[in-house]
């Protein structure tokens, strides 16, 4: 079947030979290259695909006859988190396509347009803004915010993209004719394992966000400052994240400290600022907002005691994202295939929250481990996947 | 006076105008200006210097009469930690260099040799090894052992030393003449604030190491990733560097984590694997083993509960250095100067490790902070401890 070959093609791009994870960041090589694949893999479906300014891709498959009927468009992202598994986005994407197929080989005749599509930097792995190229296309971030935007090593985004060879003023996909949004992804967590089903369908997305914290000290000796004369951020820091992640597990939250820049991170020196990110995530916008007041309280506390300061940023926080509870009931009915809730954000939240009615496939993850080499599927919870996806364009796609 | 023309050309040099601190590591362009900066003046002066293979400098100010007699050297290092202070180093050089204007201003005329030197890496901020010009002039480390290191980049060092024009197979300085090391340093402590005097004889310096801690637990996503399902070394880390700060109050010795590395160090990822460097001190040797084994058996503890593994890798440990006792007595008499200890490590250290005898001039730091941007000096203090240090080798070089 052609989703194998798919897999096959994309196994080695951006993958670090040390770690067997995947480096996909935007805008850089690997990225370009997916993008090459897809449209190729477009094209020998003869379905002509529109590449945007930042990058984002749209292919449409349209009905015999002309029509105004809105279309259904499904896809994901190609982006990867840094040290990333090969699913998370690219199973959306190849199952998509993979899908296209199965509908041709059942002979089925669209009613309505079906589209293809990827989104940029979905993971936010480079700018520090998940979605961001669905966030832009829906208008949910403007170019104006997104300009000030800088990765790690301080190229502006503009400049990332130009140095990709595309245009950032050349105009962004169209979304007008999407009347719904389908996306596949790997599940990310132990649901449908636990349920011992290959396939679920998506009720919700928690609220979540990233936060910084910017804990400011006093650079120093590491040998002979004594330490009762030290303003170290690094303790204020370590306690707060022992901090975060105590909160979270008595509220049945989600608190992670994962990315940290240390000044001037040097074996012999007292730091002078340790900067630290906060991944939260709660069942409801309350507690979410609850629980990062509980950590920065906890945090202050401690600067307090440890002659620091903190500083606390929000850098993008995202509401509690209901998807169309009929359409979810509707499309679960198809395989009788349970309705769960994610706590991971997806592309699919933002074009719900622009009011495009949406819905999500998961496909089993065995471990549920993901943002991680080990992140994983089995080829047949792949290949059912792929016809629950068939399955859900055509009654979404067919003659009403 | 030559000493504050010196300063002035010394300021800029490597400097940070973000922070206003200094970033001088080896084998880089700024390291490189300032040996051209001490040749030049070494010149100025009419002294012969010479350069060895990894960029260590010796230059001899003969006596008028040819002599066997061994020479006194005094001198320091030039390079800096990341974002470290003007004085820690150069405030020893350019004394240096001072001291000889002053002693032939007072037309004191040497009956042994005096020599200005300047050892690489001292602080050891690119490969890790303090103190690694004067280990390898002393062969207290070998080029075997050297060959293997990599900076934080993975340039080997044969080939960062290659990369600034020096050839590391051309041999080292030779210590051979050395019969008496003096090095003059900024203190790096509030000893003689509080004694109120503005220069001090070191007595010894605490054994003092870095060590290595891998924490290794399990990628996976930071948002579905439920807390009770994690292997996260972060925390390990974090209870780690709130254990050793709290060890070594309690035991009055200095514990510092000031340097890490995260994998991926990703917002949205549970890392695999926290790298950070333990620096720790301890006023004898067995005092810093039992330091060191009580942070590692308390971080163990903790990665049991974690689900992570630890491992420690001892990177450099320095034992206890006592300064010759009757050499510092002796020139402590010239001025009145007390004698005290130091936590920080020095290339004084291993010279005195390699049998040479040799002696330490503090001069008064007015608020303790070193290896940071705020580090300072009184320039009447740093005239005084040039006064001081050409009063020390007129009386280590002058007629029997």
């Amino acid at each position: 079947m052609r989703f194998e070959e798919m897999w096959r093609d994309l196994a080695p791009v951006g993958r670090s030979a040390a770690s067997g994870g995947y480096f996909r960041q935007p805008w850089t090589s690997a990225e370009g290259e997916l993008r090459a694949w897809f449209a190729e893999e477009c094209a020998a479906r003869g379905l002509v695909v529109a590449t945007d300014g930042i990058g984002n891709q749209m292919a449409w498959w349209e009905p015999d006859a002309a029509t105004d009927a809105p279309g259904v468009l499904t896809g994901s992202h190609l982006d990867s988190v840094l040290d990333g598994g090969a699913y998370d986005g690219p199973l959306g994407v190849a199952s998509a396509l993979a899908a296209v197929d199965v509908l041709r080989e059942r002979g089925f005749a669209p009613a309505r347009p079906i589209g293809v599509g990827v989104f940029v930097e979905e993971e936010g792995s480079r700018f520090g803004r998940a979605c961001l190229g669905s966030r832009l296309v829906t208008g949910a971030t403007t170019w104006d915010q997104a300009q000030e935007l800088r990765d790690r090593d301080g190229v502006f985004l503009a400049d990332a993209i130009t140095a990709a060879g595309l245009d950032p003023t050349a105009g962004l996909v169209d979304l007008g004719r999407v009347g719904t949004f389908v996306e596949l992804h790997v599940e990310q967590g132990r649901d449908l394992v636990d349920r011992d089903v290959a396939v679920g369908l998506a009720s919700e997305i928690w609220p979540h966000g990233r936060w910084r914290f910017d804990f400011t000290g006093q650079a120093n000796h590491a040998g002979t400052t004594r330490m009762e004369d030290r303003r170290d951020p690094m303790l204020t820091y370590a306690m707060t994240a022992l901090a975060a992640n105590k909160q979270a597990r008595l509220a049945e939250q989600r608190a992670t400290f994962g990315r940290i820049a240390v000044e001037p991170n040097g074996t012999n020196a007292v730091p002078s600022l340790v900067t630290a990110w906060l991944d939260a995530r709660a069942s409801s916008d309350d507690a979410l907002t609850s629980l990062v007041e509980s950590i920065q309280r906890q945090a202050e506390d401690r600067a307090g005691r440890d002659g620091t300061s903190l500083e606390v940023t929000a850098e993008s926080v995202s509401g509690s994202v209901v998807f169309d509870p009929g359409l979810a009931e509707r499309l679960a009915g198809l395989g009788g295939w349970p309705v769960i809730p994610t706590q991971a954000g997806h592309d699919a939240g933002i074009l719900s929250d622009a009011g495009i009615p949406t819905a999500m496939v998961f496909v089993r993850n065995p471990t549920g481990v993901s943002h991680s080499p080990d992140e994983h599927a089995e080829t047949a919870d792949c290949l059912a996947g792929v016809e629950a996806l068939a399955d859900v364009l055509a009654e979404l796609a067919g003659p009403a």
